[in-house]
């Protein structure tokens, strides 16, 4: 397993500043690793709302249930995240260890274990040990800090090869408000899997409904636009808090999310979700080059989604950009399977700015040349134009290299 | 590239007996290969019924096209399959390369274009020379001898390791007649995709509706369960035709796919089919492991189905099966996410004969020694079971090595 910093990493950790309401603090409880923090505790202020979306497997871990059920309630007190055991696929003893970790954290914080919300990642199938919790929840409450970002990302990285930070303010009416936003992504330990979370914390007072709608919308372009091998964890997660405290200083009580005041915070909340999902494609698996599929003209942008997705999972597309070639027989290929109207003759396809095919043929004035210096490149944009209609859309994958093969396939010690 | 054979290829090939009314040839007509045939050409006694299925891309190539337009009619007098160019994405000059070749093919024999079936496999987006097969065709009708079987399989090769051939006899009323089949199968050439061909041959008299319907039927457990990495060809074609021969030695001529005289026959047809089929995974980019996958239990067969594609799709559980990982949290990892009525609590998974998972969690009897020695096998068979219902199927897949990404990631020159 290579432990170097992906290529693709960002050059640039943005300063994290507080969010008044919020409070993080990392231990080390040796649920699996050594020598490495493996929780974090947010302790968060009365008032907190909360609101999440999570995996649609149908299998998904204990963690996962617990927070889908605490969820309408709407209120939070606490979060609590570990590292190196994913709770799932663990059966009764998993309902129970969800149970005994907010339970622990409800008593270290004075709230109920209801308003506690976890998420695990890391082994599956594998009992967690949550009583190891037990030593390090109460130093977790007391030593909780505004501005342990960094130390927070840290402490829920499994192989990811970077820590995943982001951050914005916008005026909402009267006052700024920050998001502040974390991430783990496509990381794996054996047995495991790639598993994604991310956790956005805002001061800005919006009530859980409404923040649930900013969510909802805002996964559609960032989380759910990328992906890393078509594969869905048990355990995807991500949670969003709005402490409110923002209101003391004078931003507007939100209800609704189609509130018009929210215009810039919306901006601001989905560049930190949109922030978080690239970092989360730049730290794919054994990834080298960072690829943007842009699919144009398709019927929908339902449409255009299914061809952008069935481009960004296709092996054969990502070992060829791996293999620095303009392969655009492979991306006809992708968006043919994808069951979405296409007419063969009236596709193009683009590899960065150069035009490979054209109404359906090789386009005559493609350069290989040119098309070799744009394929060497980290970043690469494949773009298709269908012809069809006004549907347009965008995902971002990486590409599919030996590495990920080493990754995903080392011999189980 | 490798050229080494596949470690899983079958150990014999079987002795091809001649069809009554089939007539095989093969040249080198240098559309793109050097110093090895290139065009298989198979000429058809009068009154020869085909029958086809073919890719469900919606960017299909031009001789996919040139064959769906044509089945209608039911008769075939001749089948030309090239390999080293696969005529798709090739516009209106792809359409007219279909042409010349059906032209120049029917005047060698004697027949009309539109009795003639083609099949081209290689690059995508170059125009297929058509006009190198008039240096050709004419010695491919007069040298069609009755036994060329296995050069057949030879000459559409693309980089297969391995020719693919399978045949069978069955009892139709008092006659015994013959079914033999040749296959191509995921073998790439730059910037070409893994294209499966297969062409069965009998002497039996069935209709053309009749042997639609039998095919129909047959491809389902047979080449439409099997995967290599989900991709979709272009060109992916699946022709059959039925001389009637054996009517001159009693055989009953058939009308219908539910003739129950077909009994015997169906077996050694699907039996063709299945065994092409099985040669196809065996032969996977890179694959060093046939992977079987079962699922039981499910709401219906078509759920089982499903469930199935998704885990021999899933890169996780491929490389992991690549790494000799028994990795049991990826398999509930797939069945969750193929969206497919599952019950993690029900959920039992076995590797080989070892039963590792159990009730939606670990089995505490899984010994760690006796699921490696599974493991290490060439063939393995991955069994998931849901305990909802009585729907099963079995799917056919390899693992994701990195000989895999190599094959299809290797700079193009």
């Amino acid at each position: 397993m290579s432990s170097a910093v992906s290529p693709l990493a960002p050059k640039r950790v943005p300063d994290m500043p507080a969010i008044a309401g919020v409070r993080l603090a990392t231990a080390a409880a040796g649920i699996r690793y050594q020598g490495r923090t493996d929780v974090l505790m947010a302790v968060l202020e009365k008032g907190t709302a909360v609101a999440g979306v999570f995996t649609r497997s149908k299998c998904p871990s204990a963690p996962v249930e617990w927070c889908r059920e605490r969820l309408e309630a709407g209120s939070a007190r606490a979060l609590v995240v570990n590292s190196g055991n994913a709770n799932a696929f663990t059966g009764r003893s998993g309902r129970g260890a969800t149970k005994l970790t907010a339970s622990l954290a409800a008593k270290a914080i004075g709230c109920r274990p209801s308003e506690v919300f976890l998420a695990s990642t890391g082994v599956i199938g594998e009992p967690l040990a949550a009583d190891k919790f037990a030593g390090v929840v109460d130093r977790l409450a007391a030593d909780a800090a505004p501005t342990a970002w960094l130390d927070a990302a840290r402490a829920i990285m499994t192989t990811d090869t970077f820590p995943k930070v982001a951050t914005a303010t916008a005026r909402l009416g009267g006052a700024t408000v920050t998001v502040n936003g974390i991430a783990k992504g496509a990381g794996m330990i054996a047995p495991d899997m790639a598993t994604m979370l991310a956790f956005l914390f805002t001061d800005a007072p919006i009530a859980a409904p409404a923040l649930q709608g900013l969510l909802a919308r805002g996964v559609v372009d960032s989380f759910n636009a990328v992906t890393i091998d078509g594969d869905t964890s048990t355990s995807d997660t991500l949670l969003c808090f709005a402490t409110g405290a923002a209101a003391a200083r004078g931003a507007p009580w939100i209800a609704r999310a189609n509130d018009r005041r929210l215009g810039d915070f919306r901006r601001a909340f989905d560049g930190v979700l949109g922030n978080l999902a690239e970092q989360v494609a730049r730290d794919g698996e054994g990834a080298r080059k960072l690829v943007e599929v842009v699919v144009e003209g398709a019927v929908t942008k339902r449409s255009a989604r299914r061809i952008a997705l069935s481009i960004a999972n296709s092996p054969l597309v990502k070992t060829a950009i791996a293999g620095e070639d303009a392969n655009w027989g492979r991306v006809v290929m992708a968006v043919g399977k994808a069951g979405e109207p296409a007419d063969r003759d009236r596709l193009a396809i683009w590899f960065g700015d150069i035009r490979v095919a054209h109404r359906g043929a090789r386009d005559p004035a493609y350069d290989e040349a040119a098309i070799s210096a744009v394929m060497k490149r980290p970043e690469i944009t494949v773009k298709v134009g269908l012809g069809l209609g006004g549907g347009r859309d965008r995902v971002l994958t990486c590409d599919l290299t030996k590495d990920y093969v080493a990754i995903n396939g080392d011999y189980r010690s």
